[in-house]
């Protein structure tokens, strides 16, 4: 049954599952519409711009997601950033374990695939990531005197999630979250006074 | 004019660039092979498995070259794995502003898009990645007392420069490069006596 109150959300939700899964490219608008239950005339009334519009309304929605969860995190663990660091890798192994691998990152998959031919894409794909890069430095904060030494560690600690994450799903392992965490904590300016 | 000689190889270099570039699912058997030049019949000859066959020799060919640049760099740097770290780090962004960041990763690439769905090249993208962690562990390890701990600064610098890649093309910039390369040699144990 098709609930037409939801057709908005639901597109948006299948979407967000299938770029993590497949990408965005493999998604073709069949699945999209089959996957969240909508008639094709309710896609294109609430997405008149068709799967691009769909995948920047994703990117949002995903960015948000994950912003939140940085940033609850963030908040909780802001006197000890290495716990933080910790919680992050912990939480996308679980992620991955739980979903048997599929949970790849719509920022990442989308920027892989876009980044040369879509420039509104590549520059919503580089905000979200930004935003998380942001949500990062505020938990890690405490142990850099500057801003821009805590952004590029918040950097580092951002692309190896990334790759790391990449590299699990192909791999089916987390085994190697843990050693990352611990070389990145381990990198850490010591505890201020 | 085609050169049927060559034709097999250049099919795989043309798979290699349109791999790098925008991925799996959106590089048409068409597409390849006019870039590649050579008629169909031609292509069946040489991949009779298709697609994915080409992309599992795509994947090897990129592979063995990306690992031959670590080995070069990892025989000449032995002695000081901080210069090595950022020879990386420098290459990478190099590269990136020399193909006006359209040089993404092909094992990067293929595994966000198809860890979940298909195996074997699930499979040879995880040998890939490892091949080159081993190749960075060995640039690494006079760092180190273990081989563990050299594969696990390996795969943490591998992970950065691998979600590095996609960030920067994403955001047409290699400002982070050198910062992230900072961090991850600040990380490095000291030089053992």
């Amino acid at each position: 049954m098709v609930r037409t109150s939801n057709a908005r959300q639901d597109a948006i939700e299948a979407a967000v599952r299938l770029f993590r899964t497949q990408g965005y490219s493999a998604t073709g608008l069949t699945q999209l519409l089959e996957e969240s239950g909508a008639p094709k005339g309710s896609f294109y009334f609430h997405f008149p711009g068709g799967k691009e519009q769909l995948a920047l309304e994703a990117l949002q929605v995903f960015g948000a997601e994950v912003r939140g969860r940085i940033e609850r995190r963030a908040s909780e663990l802001a006197q000890d950033p290495a716990a933080f660091i910790h919680a992050m890798f912990d939480a996308t192994a679980r992620e991955l374990e739980k979903s048997d691998y599929t949970a790849g990152c719509v920022a990442s998959n989308l920027g892989g695939e876009l980044s040369s031919g879509n420039r509104p894409i590549a520059d919503a794909v580089t905000a979200v990531i930004q935003s998380w890069v942001e949500a990062i430095a505020d938990g890690l904060q405490s142990r850099f005197e500057t801003r821009e030494a805590a952004v590029a560690f918040a950097s580092t600690v951002m692309a190896s999630l990334s790759g790391m994450r990449t590299m699990a799903r192909a791999q089916r392992s987390t085994a190697m979250f843990t050693a990352i965490a611990n070389v990145l904590v381990a990198g850490l300016p010591p505890a201020r006074p």
